[in-house]
C-alpha cells in the first residue's frame, strides 16, 4: 500500500458526559467527531483502519462515572470497543501494513494502537470475526473462570447459568473440550434446546415452577464446579446442588444489572458444604492465564470445538456504533454483537 | 501405678435418640450409663482417667441425624469430647502410664482411646485446660482460617466477628502475633472493652445505628482478610468495607443457628471487588495444617502472646456434662466451657 493510502483524518464517537448511575444510556452521551486529525505514529506504534467491532455489556458501566473497580472512561476520548483492523502503517517490529489484527481498537475509523496494547494479536484467518466473542470478553472470562479461579478438571460436574448467553455458550463447549463428567446448563426455558445444541448433557429452566427439583434431578446433587451469571434466585438453587467442596466461579450477576438486589439464602450452604466462591474478572489470573487462554480458544476455535454465535447489525457504518451498543443492551442480539464497518 | 489401680468399668453418657432438627436440645436425649465394663486394651490403645472435659457449640449439630456433611452421632455410642486425661495404662510406644495427654476422650470418666485418635498429643504442662480452647476447634478454625484459608500476612489489614467470642478472639491474638497492619473486631457493644483488650486496634458494635458508618472509619474500607463468624448483615456490611481481592474466610453463620435464614444483600460486592470467600471446618487443609497450628498454637500459648478465657462449669463430675453443654448452649459461659471430673 503506498503512503499516499495513509488516512490523515479519522472519524469517532468519544464520550461527552458521564452516565448518571441512575438513567439510561442513550445516545446524548456520545459525540460524533469527523475528519479529526491523526497525528505521526511513533516507534512501538500501528496506524490501522477497522473493519469490525465488538459492543459489550460492560460498556454501560465504564461510561458512568459510579465509584468501581474498574476507571471511568474519561471524557473527551474515544469510546473503548475490541475490533478488527487492518494494519495500514507500522512502525513497530510485531506488526507489518497488511496485518489484520484483533484488539483495543477504539470506536475510531482509523486508530492508532500501541504494539504492547492488551490483547493485540494477529488474527488467525481461520476466526473471523468469531475472535470478537472468542478472544473478547466472552471468551477469555469463560476460560479463566473455568480453568483458573475453578480450576475445572475432566473429573468435576460442571453447573453453568445463562447457558445460553455469550460466555455461558462457551463454557458450556469449554466443558466439553475438556472431557469432564457432565455439563448441566441453567436457562430460560424457551432457549434450553440451544443449550443442549452446543453440547450441554442437561439443561434446566430456571423459569419452570419445577425449577429446583428439575435441578436436582438432572445434577444429581454433584456439582463440583458451578459458573455463575446470574445471581439471585438461580444462585440459591445452585447451592443447594452443589457437592461438598465445590467451587464457584463467579462471573456476573446479571440479575442484578436493572439496579435491584438480589438477596442470597443459601449462604449456610457456603459453610456445611465447604464451598470456595470467588468473583472474578477475564484478567483475574494475570498475562499468562490469559495468553494460556488465548491460545487454547484460537485452537479450539480453528477444530470447530468452540463456536460462537455471532449477530451482525443491521446497518453497516462507523455512525451507527450507538445505535448498535444499544440494541444490545436492549437484548435484541441472539449473540455477539458485532457492527461492520 | 499398680495394675490393682487399672479401672474395670467406666461410666458415660451415650446417645439415646438423635435430636429432631426443630426440637431443642434436652437432657432427655442423653443416657447416664454406669459401671460400664471396660474390654483389655489392644495394640496401639490407652486407658485414660478423664480431667476435664470440654463442651463444643457443635455437640448440638452432631447429636441430630439432619443430612448434613458430618455424619451424625451413633447411638447408644458415648457423647464426643474434647478432653484432658491422665494415662493410666498404655500399649501404645508413644504414651506411657503417667503421661497427661490431650484428644477425643469422649464423656466417659475411663475411656479407651487409640494412639492415632486425630488431635490426640501429650499436654504441655504451661497450657493446663486452655489447651480445651487454644488446641480444641476455636484455635483450630482460627488458625487454619487465618494462616490457611485467607493467607493472612503481616501485610493484611483483617476484620473479624464475634471477635469476643471464643473463635474470634482467638484470630484477634493470631493476627497481633502475626504483626498485620491493624485488626478491627466486631462484636455487640457491651462486649468491646473485651475485644480491645485482646489487642484489637479498634472494635465496632453491630448493634449500634451507626454500625455501617463506625466500620467505614474503623477499617478505612481497606479490609484485606476477613474472618467470618456471623453471616447476615454483619457479613453484607463487611462486604462493603473489603478492599478489592479481599479474602473471607467463613469460619460460622451464628446468625442462623436459631434456624432463621439471614439473606445476604451485598453479593454484587463479591464480583465488582474480585473477594474470593470460602466455608471451612478446622481439617480443611488437610493433617499437616493441623500440625502446624497445634505446634504454633502452642507455642503462641505457653509463651503468653494468646490468651483463651476458661469457664470452669459451676459443678464438678461427670454426671453434669449435659447440664454444661446446656448451659453453653444458653450462652451462660464468658469463655471455653470446661467440665471439671
Amino acid at each position: 500500500m503506498s503512503s499516499a493510502a495513509i488516512p490523515k483524518t479519522t472519524n469517532r464517537w468519544v464520550l461527552a458526559e458521564h452516565v448518571p448511575k441512575d438513567r439510561p444510556l442513550t445516545k446524548d452521551f456520545f459525540r460524533w467527531e469527523t475528519d479529526v486529525t491523526l497525528r505521526e505514529i511513533q516507534d512501538g506504534e500501528l496506524l490501522v483502519k477497522v473493519a469490525h467491532l465488538g459492543m459489550e455489556p460492560s460498556m454501560k458501566g465504564t461510561f458512568t462515572q459510579e465509584k468501581s473497580y474498574r476507571p471511568a472512561h474519561p471524557l473527551g476520548a474515544p469510546l473503548w470497543a475490541l475490533g478488527i483492523a487492518d494494519v495500514l502503517a507500522s512502525k513497530s517490529s510485531k506488526y507489518s501494513a497488511g496485518d489484520r489484527i484483533f484488539g483495543y481498537v477504539g470506536q475510531e475509523s482509523n486508530a492508532i494502537i500501541n504494539e504492547n496494547s492488551p490483547l493485540l494479536q494477529k488474527l488467525h484467518p481461520a476466526l473471523g470475526k468469531q475472535a470478537l466473542s472468542l478472544l473478547g470478553p466472552p471468551g477469555l472470562a469463560a476460560h479463566v473462570g473455568l480453568m483458573n479461579v475453578a480450576k475445572c478438571t475432566k473429573d468435576d460436574v460442571v453447573l453453568v447459568s445463562a447457558a445460553a448467553g455469550a460466555t455461558g455458550s462457551i463454557v458450556v463447549q469449554l466443558a466439553k473440550a475438556l472431557g469432564v463428567k457432565k455439563v448441566v446448563g441453567i436457562a430460560s426455558s424457551r432457549k434450553l434446546d440451544a443449550v443442549l445444541e452446543t453440547g450441554a448433557d442437561a439443561a434446566v429452566g430456571y423459569d419452570s415452577p419445577s425449577f429446583l427439583e428439575d435441578l436436582r434431578k438432572a445434577t444429581n446433587e454433584e456439582v463440583s464446579v458451578y459458573f455463575e451469571n446470574v445471581g439471585g434466585k438461580v444462585l440459591d438453587a445452585a447451592l443447594e446442588v452443589m457437592a461438598p467442596n465445590g467451587r464457584i466461579a463467579l462471573c456476573g450477576v446479571i440479575s442484578e444489572y436493572q439496579g435491584q438486589e438480589e438477596p442470597i439464602r443459601g449462604m449456610r450452604w457456603i459453610l456445611k458444604k465447604k464451598l470456595l466462591l470467588e468473583g472474578f474478572i477475564c484478567n483475574q489470573r494475570g498475562p499468562e492465564a490469559l495468553l494460556t487462554a488465548i491460545k487454547e480458544l484460537t485452537q479450539w476455535g480453528i477444530e470447530g470445538k468452540v463456536k460462537t454465535n455471532i449477530h451482525t447489525y443491521q446497518k453497516k457504518g462507523l455512525e451507527h456504533a450507538p445505535d448498535a451498543l444499544l440494541a444490545l443492551l436492549n437484548g435484541e442480539n441472539t449473540g455477539k454483537m458485532v457492527l461492520d464497518l
